[in-house]
């Protein structure tokens, strides 16, 4: 048992060094040296995956198998853990994945091409091959299917464990009932919002003091993290000792930096509360995508994005900027942070619009790996959604299918879990409201309370449950986005006076 | 043969990781993750002792020694490095090193503790029983005594290759013979040099930019490279695409930072310009401390203490900070850079006075390991030489023979490797000056051909060749502290009017 632990913990140092490797590579690295990390991260990540498939790992797993029930929950984790990666990459031929990672390499060059050139019909025949090559793999992890399940629900579960069709269609089913009629209310709405202060010029150095300073009151340890800088926005983490984030500050857009600490500071907390029987150890993480992103979405979103949030920080950040936010009130600050427009693009989506993103990829991925469609038919299947779910037709690929690079590069089933995180973070909400004045403690900048809570019932068991286990260990049910539709409803209700 | 060379490649990126964790670690890491950085880097240093020390590798060394006389260069030096490693750590029995690594940790702390109570006869049973612990692993090495030769040649030879106590003794002879009577004429000289303007307050942004000038002009290649701050200068290479260097920036001590970047910046450059055949591989660093350190001292000494680069920068300096500098000539700010004082610290002197600490040091070293003096006499014996060389007698141990972490450690014959850098320097300058202008050059600021010339000679052989065999391949003939004293008493008599 002991020398499964350690083979593990070999595995969690080698994790460690390629986070650090990332997190330099990412903000101070210097450009020149791109060939040469590439090589040393192909390395290293090469060891983590020859002792995620030894012989040794197989032999601990077959030891195990039989004795597992009388484990405690970290030898059961790390259990799930070493099986769940070394399945994944044994079952499946070695030639099949090397075509795969031929053909997804090949493909993402094409599709940059088709992109610029909006030619979907040079793409289309990759995604083809892509969706025909993912099928020949499904058929290795057959075992994988749940009862009654279906060959999507394999890939579904590779980004979020327990995850199935089933789930998400009540899950997505709930949500597009409440969100297109709302929407459809919000644009029909008179309400005008003033954005005019949101391009103030903030400079750099200020940004930085108030990223700080924010990180810093909602219980970011910066003795054990570190705000960097970086193209895009990220949080890495060796262990809950030495958690960062990054950000980017644009001098005409000071809301766009404070989101993003807020966004990436709820990670790193998750991270940082890690309690001390995991802490350290692989299993000294979050232990979904979706719980994960629920973290960030709750300090970013349900805090952040607050009337209350800025009734306490607008003193604040008027006594550093006296002169650009004379005039604005936290009310005005509050509905510029919340403005919703459907748009085109996933990723500049705003917090009511961003799940019929999400949901219209499902319903597609859903229809390729249920043979429903055909990849011609897409463009014409893509826009049609976006017109009936947010009144729009994309005039282009670009700014429509051919968007996103996740299907390009072979990521099946990680679409749906960006939906979530809104509705985990709702839902604890709605719990944790039970058992305090959320509102209060929010309006008075008091924040530990907030993450006590979260740490007590998310943060410090990492990733010892999963999510479904964690689900019904902390809060007795399982995942449910009524409480998102109830928040969304409430909170774009009063913001666009529709009541 | 391949498997050799690619076993080596495996210790190379292992190593190549320590560096970027050890340099994280200085700079960005956040204080709060030191004791896991502290056990990640053991578990990674623990991974190349295993490699260095495995069956493996001795497979392979006892398989090439009989052919090695037709390996070409890079396995010969790839063989060489190996067995170095493998024989330093494998002679001597596991127990003794442990209490060795023990004995060394304890004997760190009570130094500290007895430094700050200035008690010497608190810390020197300590230096008694480490003395004679690597008495005792010396007895395991017996068969690296050169013919001829004693005991301490095997601790000289540990930090540069080739060297030996007869080397040594003839280095240091001559140099004191210059430099103890130079000094005591510039310690006469009435020359006065005007230091008031070198506190002038430089804001640290302006001084990072000159900083990034200066690097930038003298070759350093910034898309390879990095300035970052920390609180010591250092220099940190994984191969010659990822070469960064620190610095520390005070606000009333413009020449410091200027001086450390110089400093460091030799030490990049040399990194940077490995050749092609060994760039990226074990070998594609510099060859040893002393060959590593000339070039660091030729771009600071040589070159930034030279009066054609104060000509040269002085009107530079004057663009970014017309008011601090307006009465300042290049002669003033060269005589400020250069001048000379005895002083009891090592780390403090200036470069006229720096071998002098150097040879006190080893002239003990040398007394200890041949047995020839008590650890009860060393302060006294310290103390005479201090008064003999520098005129100078250390008011406390701390100031004297307590300064230092290098005995507390076991680093014996570290210190000789100190004083190697600034010879190489002037013998290379000796040299260079027979092909090139080189006054002309640094006051123009065209130090391309500097380098250029830098890299044929030295840099691009990265440690293909031991110190001697470059010596031998690049000009024909050995180390020679003539070119130094030549260099130094040339300089300071100018400087000084001796004249």
């Amino acid at each position: 048992m002991q020398d499964f632990i350690n083979y593990m913990e070999r595995i969690n140092m080698f994790k460690q060094v390629i986070a650090i490797m990332e997190f330099d590579s990412e903000t101070i690295a210097p450009g020149g040296g791109l060939a040469q990390r590439a090589k040393r991260a192909g390395f290293f990540e090469l060891e983590v995956y020859n002792m995620q498939t030894s012989d040794t790992i197989k032999n601990f797993l077959d030891t195990l198998a039989p004795v597992l029930d009388s484990q405690d929950d970290i030898v059961k984790a790390l259990y799930k853990e070493a099986k769940d990666e070394y399945d994944k990459k044994v079952k499946i031929p070695a030639d099949i994945m090397e075509q795969y990672a031929k053909l997804t390499e090949e493909s993402n060059d094409v599709w940059r091409k088709a992109r610029k050139a909006n030619d979907f019909a040079k793409f289309a025949p990759y995604l083809e091959r892509i969706i025909k090559l993912d099928m020949k793999k499904l058929e290795y992890r057959k075992d994988k299917i749940p009862a009654g399940g279906c060959v999507y629900d394999v890939l579904l579960n590779d980004y979020e464990d327990d995850m199935t069709v089933t789930i998400y269609d009540r899950f997505f089913g709930t949500l597009k009932g409440t969100v297109v009629p709302l929407l459809k209310k919000v644009m029909a709405s008179e309400k005008k919002i003033d954005t005019s202060f949101k391009n103030a010029v903030v400079d750099i150095e200020t940004q930085r003091k108030i990223s700080e300073f924010i990180a810093k009151k909602i219980g970011y340890d910066l003795n054990r993290g570190y705000i960097g800088v970086a193209a895009h926005p990220m949080c890495m983490s060796t262990d809950s000792t030495d958690v960062r984030i990054t950000t980017r500050y644009d001098e005409t857009d000071f809301l766009s930096s404070l989101y993003s600490v807020l966004h990436e500071c709820g990670h790193a907390i998750y991270e940082q509360n890690m309690g001390k029987d995991i802490a350290g150890s692989l299993l000294g993480d979050g232990t979904s995508m979706g719980i994960h992103e629920s973290q960030s979405r709750f300090y970013e979103n349900v805090i952040g994005r607050s009337l209350e949030f800025w009734e306490f920080i607008t003193p604040e950040l008027k006594e550093i900027l006296p002169k650009e936010f004379a005039h604005v009130t936290p009310q005005m600050f509050f509905e510029a942070a919340n403005e919703s427009k459907p748009s085109l693009i996933r990723v500049e989506a705003d917090e009511l619009t961003y799940s019929l993103h999400v949901i219209i990829r499902y319903e597609i991925e859903k229809m390729l790996f249920g043979g429903e469609c055909k990849i011609a038919d897409l463009p014409q299947i893509w826009n049609s959604k976006y017109e009936e779910y947010l009144g729009l037709t994309p005039p282009t690929y670009a700014d429509g299918i051919m968007q996103d690079i996740h299907w390009p590069i072979g990521y099946f089933g990680y679409f749906p879990t960006y939906a979530l995180g809104s509705a985990y973070a709702a839902q604890f909400l709605h719990y944790m409201k039970k058992e305090m004045d959320v509102s209060s403690l929010i309006r008075k900048g008091e924040f530990s309370k907030i993450t006590d809570w979260l740490r007590e019932k998310i943060h410090k068991h990492g990733s010892k449950y999963t999510p479904a286990l964690l689900m019904q260990k902390s809060f007795g049910e399982q995942l449910d986005s009524t409480h998102l539709a109830e928040y969304l409803t409430n909170k774009y209700s009063k913001l666009y006076k529709l009541i």
